[in-house]
């Protein structure tokens, strides 16, 4: 076939695939089946034109003169025959989307980070479920606050070193993981997806992502456990709220330890449950004081939701002390979650607990509480020795990678994310998979631009937190302290 | 009756109250009347499905595994007929709630906090009470910052800690009262509840919730206090605004004394009106000027509204020294209401008064007046010492039980609410008793959460006060006094 | 006429007036013509009532016991008799305002703040007015901080001092003067209104508020001058821009002189005039650059509008030696208008002019240069010493009488309106006298609630400045000045 | 004529031009054409109403008795005979505009900021296009922080000098610049104008507006250069990415040597591409994951898009020794682009580069990267040694002049803008002329009033950093450095 001569649309539409890949510039008919894998823009962009005529596309990037000089002659099949131009063959390229139903969920592969799926859930669960999931404590201030802070940490990138290999492997609590990140416990799974904890726990296998899985799970932890190949050795923790009978803990604890799970997450900042009220509310639009019940009292006034009522076995009194009856019924390791303050992550090390999660219970239970980052800095300004002690993990508001990045250099050996993998298995295992890879993949481009290709290389210098400074608790005792005031402290005698 | 006998939906649905509850769940017909209430989640969630199919409830939450287990086989009443399941009975159960009308009231047991029952207010109640009771100042800044501020005070939870019981508990001005809350002094109460302030009084009995009556109350006091029955001996204040006319006054504080009221309120931040212009634009839009009063003078432009034409009688020469006055003709106690700095609070300290009131009229007077909150710190920064000598109260923005916590940490006695009791009436007596359960259950829980079970225990240590901290008043002379420039005090001499 | 005798609607009806007035509450007819005047309420709100059944209004504030005992028997009248009442004397009075038209400007007595006057001229301006009157330089930053600054200023009440009486006369440049404030040069005031700066000055007059004429304005001083009585010696001064041919401001100096005349204030702000972008847009959809002007070059590119147009003869190379020139053609005081730093408001001090003030051309010149009040806290700092050599006046973003109260507390003699009396001329006179009331009262208010009575009293302790302190630049050099680092200055040296 | 003669309108319409212009006030016709130029408000305006009745315009802004003043009686030409007043002859001046379509582009003349300009794209470009110039990285902090951080400094004017004659011509690399600002290197102009960098290139001739050419641009350098006249020696600069194929840029590097161009821009801040999600989801929706592709696999989750694909061919293990092989490969000047943190500039200093461009790519690569601005100031207090060693550039967010100042004062010698110069060839060459016209225009206004005549007093007298400071990393280590903490450095130990 020369050059010059005339082609067909007829025969240019045979060549329609990546194997054999024919496209039209200018009139011109050219082979790019070889090159099309080279292409510095990818082969999909050229696939998509395979058997058609690319010209709009082409010359909205290319100059004319960039195609004859790149393939050479010896591509050219020809001049395209006009005379045989169809309709058809001059449509664009086919698109993949239509428009969404409301309730419809967006194809998994359209959602490109945590937030798509959050929307995603809002918009196509119950409105049950989603006031459980996304409620916090009265008026949300310490929830949105727990995101906001991570947009007041600025990134301080080194660059011209050589990232080209990235690797976000580390370990946690003895477990090699594939990633600095956990699914933080969070009940009821259920109620987004039939398989609950157990599709979290296959999505998450792939990656060795650990799963700590809730007291309140909606499947019993033998159930869940088994979801995964035991060979896969994949790395469970169990989140336990103590029991105001503690023998049923025990009981518990005896059953946790059967199915191989070696670490425990005490919560202790939960003694009471939190004020949801988004929660609280549903639960008077569902009826719940109808005559029926005829158990209408004063106290229901007060509201309920999921969250409350789900909280009446936990014990109030549960104390520091109890930790020796904790350490009696379980021989694994024990991270304390829950903690709020530098001077109870100090006395956590002081009596050698392997672990620690500052945790604000995602803002669920008490409202202005200090977001995790906050607490993470208080122990970096009066307690640094800790961080050789036991290893410090955070949770509450975690949704990119350059947030997971902050919170190690800043001292952190992994963090956890509970709501985000309720938003994610709402598209099930599958969902799970996307959305660790979406967060990983975060994780590694954060790594190579700040300039770090190790985790061990994380490090307070690549942060500024020059604009959360002002409110880190400093020292001791506050000035304020009842009936006595503190002097000659300067400026941090501001602060506690 | 065989476990695996059928069971026909007749029968099924006479088991429908919480003393025989039956229940249906994947096709299995239980008997749970034992069971439900020792549920986790409460009983109301299960007798709401009395007699009915739960499956979908149940499974949305709960693995297939955990209802026999959990009831073992003889609650198991057999299999549902399923020739017998008819349409209604595979309805879901009733819902309580339908729409409202724009003006109609929801039902008060869907009221969960101090904010539904202002929105509910300004949506039924008449626009000029609307005006009225919700204007402030001009530019309304200091009434938003009074609210606004308390989010910006952290709480520094301790955990760990025996609360599995918490008191309210506390004393003010001698009296023992169940909440460290009282009704601060607001006018006019009839405007909302033809019951007024004698609701409020009743509403606040049960809970020894203090009440100051305002010396614009719509009933006399004489009304007001045996509105409450005479043994409950409950604690009423008087809130006095000293007249041009001073004799006038001496016979209504001997009225008071009369009604075995032994404080009074004496308010000293409303020597003249503030400028309220929601409240001004009422008058003009209400006529007021209409050409058949004949009264329209220069003046009338400055506009008028109830808050200033209830103020004319005011004196506004009342200073330091007629407090010899006061004492002269009241033995009882005296609170001074609305100072708005430290060297007031000191001073108030030094004259022998017994209580102040940090309190800027609920931003209602001067514009720009400082939140309570920041004189409380103020106090606490540069005269410690008073609190020991007097008890200080604040008001102002206050509505949540995390807000009254945070002021008793750092100093406060006990905290007034103004408005959201006006509010509260809008449903009468039991509306205030159903506010001051919310209130009260908010405390509660935030003393639990930051780790005290007894409000002796409150500690300015549990509230991180830096982001408020930059802007609070230290020393006594500004450097920008007239003419002269104080040197050589580092970055506190640019405050005050 | 018995107490128990039925009295019919007509005979009620009757008495309507405020000299023979009765009202009918609870079915009972009183004489309130003697108590009406005296009425805690106003009497206004009564006499509405005059002639009619004024029960529901009553009863929504007072309890029904409160009347007899106030008026005593001798005002009763009787009972209505029910036979009597018709539909139409049972309507409630008629209310004043009805809907407006969207260009219809409100009766004047409606607007209460200034912030009411910028809106109705929004509204009922035309565009072009609008766009030359609001605009400011490119992204009006300077503008709307001007506002907001005075907003982080707190004030610092003190209480319990007689403040019955308050004044708010002060002097200015040698003038009795009614008012800390005075009329900021402003152009063009008839686009708003035909008699322009001559009403301006008319509805000054009575609370002798001072007029700095601009140089720009659309009458001639020559006839605003004479707008007022020769006999009210109200004090008129002028704002010179010095013309690029310094003959024809010399002459211009002459004629203002003869006016009587005594003080000028030299603009030295606008060497070139900034980009105010509304006003720019307008031309461009005027036409401006329509084919037949053949005037179109690269230059139109840039816009126009009235302000630059305008500007074309102002001198960009009057220095500050040409102060020499000035004193030579004018004998009487000199304020410099436009300083932006404390250098410069130092170098008038040194040079002896009379006064300075302190403006960014109410943002309309440079944006981001610094709000008027921070150059005053700027000259507290670095230079206090002038403010008792030269007179020290503030404008730009002024709008409440507690803006001014700050200002004065801070140091300055008076402050400037400009855009403010441009949109109250927009009612001509009478507009001007109602915007000058209010903001009168609105300081007279500020002052009495902080507890001062004379505006000798003003001092920097009633202000609280800490929120603009950290931005307030501090000595003579820059730490980053070229080439060097100022070191060992503390916090300090970060700021010039 | 007579003065008191009658003219018909017929007479007046043909006075219609500058050259000859009538124009009638308040029923006098007037000659106004000698005066119309010297006309303080332009030309313009008055021959706007050439032959007509200009009485509404002319008395909405002066008063009646200056025309007759001013003009004198010669001028005088008679008074309108009212009986020939034709409709037609009423009618107002047409105006230019009209109501444009959703994608059309209002007129070029219409554009007067940079916004405008982007406005305009973001209306007509194509949605991909769009998104590919807009996006930013995740969540887009830093591309906005990028422009809000130039309004948190602020000038300090210093005024009465002489700055009638303002030049903002300078150096940079040794050319001569009419500008203190660059094309930065932005790719593919080609996508919103066929002529793309081309016009770009033409548009930046006249006033010598370096352009720095994309190593990603749609046209190869050899084709951009040559679209200006030779001998105009326009500077181009050419932008490199590294190859990881080296060869390829030494190839790359001897074409561009050869094209006459004697500086390279070398980006080290793109070792792998960031995440730029409005980009992303543009490819979704385009269909790239169609079935026809086969080649869909896990890796196409994290979405791709322009930005992405375009940067495979990139060296990520490209580090500080490489240089060296740069040095080898390019005997011009070489600027780094994209530093991020003082140290990495430092180091660019030691190595003897040419210059640094201080920039975040946009904000383009990671999220959270800190603005320029912050850089600068950053080398300002940690190594201000180094401004005297290279040439600093910055770039990112820079839309106006006085931001451009601002940058300067601070110590930059030039500033780029990337997109905004893709936003003005959407109208080609004259576009890119308009643009450029704007901000110099902008530039001199701002140099005026600041009080400055020629780039060299720069100074950063001029600008107050106090907003920014606290925020500025100071010094070298951290104090949360893992496992160390630094003592006794007061409160910067809190910064880096």
């Amino acid at each position: 076939m020369s050059r010059q001569s005339l082609v067909t649309v007829e025969e240019i539409k045979k060549h329609n695939s990546p194997d054999d890949c024919w496209i039209v510039v200018d009139g011109k008919v050219w082979d790019i089946t070889d090159f099309a894998p080279e292409h510095p823009g990818g082969g999909q962009i050229i696939w998509k034109h395979a058997g058609r005529d690319a010209t709009t596309s082409y010359s909205e990037i290319h100059a004319p003169s960039l195609l004859p000089s790149t393939l050479g002659p010896s591509k050219l099949k020809g001049t395209v025959d006009t005379q045989t131009i169809t309709d058809e063959w001059q449509k664009p390229p086919p698109k993949a989307t239509s428009e969404l139903q409301l309730h419809e969920k967006p194809p998994l592969h359209s959602l490109i980070n945590a937030q798509d799926f959050e929307d995603v859930a809002e918009r196509t669960i119950t409105k049950k479920t989603w006031a459980f999931y996304s409620s916090a404590s009265t008026d949300c201030i310490t929830r949105d606050k727990n995101r906001e802070y991570f947009s007041k940490l600025w990134f301080r990138p080194r660059l011209l070193r050589s990232v080209g290999k990235v690797s976000t492997k580390t370990t946690m609590l003895g477990h090699d993981i594939g990633v600095p990140f956990f699914v933080s416990p969070a009940a009821m799974a259920k109620m987004i997806h039939p398989e609950g904890e157990k599709d979290i726990a296959r999505g998450c296998v792939d990656v060795r992502v650990p799963q700590c899985v809730s007291n309140n799970a909606s499947f019993p932890i033998h159930e869940i456990v088994p979801a995964v190949p035991k060979e896969k050795q994949h790395p469970f923790f169990f989140q336990l709220y103590v029991n105001r009978e503690r023998e049923k803990s025990e009981a518990l604890l005896r059953h946790v330890a059967a199915q191989d799970v070696d670490t425990i997450f005490v919560t202790v900042d939960g003694p009471v449950q939190g004020k949801r009220e988004e929660d609280e509310r549903v639960k008077v639009e569902d009826g719940l004081t109808t005559p029926m019940s005829g158990q209408s009292t004063k106290n229901d006034r007060r509201g309920g939701g999921i969250g409350r009522i789900m909280g009446n076995y936990i014990d109030p009194n549960f104390t520091w002390d109890d930790f020796a009856w904790a350490r009696k019924h379980w021989r694994g390791k024990i991270v304390v979650k829950g903690i709020q303050c530098w001077q109870d992550a100090k006395k956590c090390a002081d009596l050698g607990m392997e672990g620690v999660l500052l945790s604000n219970h995602g803002g669920r239970n008490l409202d202005t509480s200090p977001p995790a980052i906050i607490i993470l800095l208080e122990c970096q300004r009066n307690c640094p020795e800790i961080f050789s002690k036991l290893e410090i993990f955070v949770d509450g508001g975690i949704r990119r990678g350059g947030d997971i990045l902050k919170c190690l250099c800043l001292g952190a050996t992994a963090v956890g994310m509970g709501r985000p993998f309720l938003y994610a298995v709402n598209y099930g295992e599958e969902g799970v998979q996307h959305f660790i890879d979406i967060v990983k993949q975060e994780l590694e481009i954060a790594m190579a631009l700040v300039g770090i290709t190790d985790l061990s290389q994380c490090d307070a210098k690549y942060v500024n937190t020059a604009e959360l400074d002002p409110i880190i608790a400093v020292g001791e005792e506050h000035p304020y302290a009842s009936g006595k005031r503190l002097r000659g402290q300067g400026r941090e005698r501001a602060r506690l």
